[in-house]
């Protein structure tokens, strides 16, 4: 994978957290693709699958009265040839730390969202390496 | 993505939970890539990076005395442009059903595995809607 193919998909990956931290629903909705099928496991939720449904999640998620502060750390990047990659990264929340897996494809020349799972882990360490890892 | 391409993607997502079903140890190395870094997110652990740290990972759940019979259902695919793919399934054990995203690159014209993340799921319904939905 290109050095600026990844760092679009960290961008990517970062534009996300903003958007779920800032409760902000128009980045939200921009950030995820279009002319794919996209699928979202929060956690401890059954898969949804398509647009509308994904997205009607983050809506009430972000305009709930829980939205949590979250971070991401630790990004590590895998490309997935030359239109798909994915992240494993740790988000940060008050209290505790979960990991995810975010999948991107290029979709009109950014990089959109298709797949978001998160999911709780036990005891991780948070290190602070850097913005990134990015593997070939 | 190719309807070959989707039976072999659904394919090596078969031959994983066989493999894991079975404590197929040879079978599960195989299966898992040799040319990108791979990673793991089994329930509740810390992601796991790279085919050694990964494999031995499986070695220890598979030959080990709590290994679950393991069963997927419903998986569906999802391209992501000509040389990788991904699956949502649920992972259905005794008690109780697991989500799953796993991702597979093509290697050496085979589907080999380059991600799995299991997590908790609560309340899901399992259907038995035939052998997967494909998405394209």
């Amino acid at each position: 994978m290109r050095v600026d193919d990844e760092a679009g998909v960290l961008a990517a990956n970062a534009t996300f957290y903003e958007a779920f931290d800032r409760c902000d629903v128009a980045t939200m909705e921009r950030l995820w693709a279009r002319r794919v099928l996209v699928a979202c496991i929060h956690p401890g939720w059954a898969p949804l699958f398509g647009r509308d449904e994904v997205l009607k999640s983050w809506h009430a998620i972000l305009t709930g009265p829980g939205a949590p502060r979250i971070s991401c750390s630790n990004p590590v990047v895998h490309g997935l040839g030359d239109a798909a990659a994915l992240v494993v990264c740790v988000e940060v929340m008050p209290g505790g730390a979960m990991v995810a897996t975010n999948v991107f494809v290029r979709e009109d020349g950014a990089w959109r969202m298709v797949q978001h799972h998160a999911g709780p882990v036990a005891g991780l360490p948070v290190s602070d390496h850097g913005g990134g890892r990015t593997v070939h």
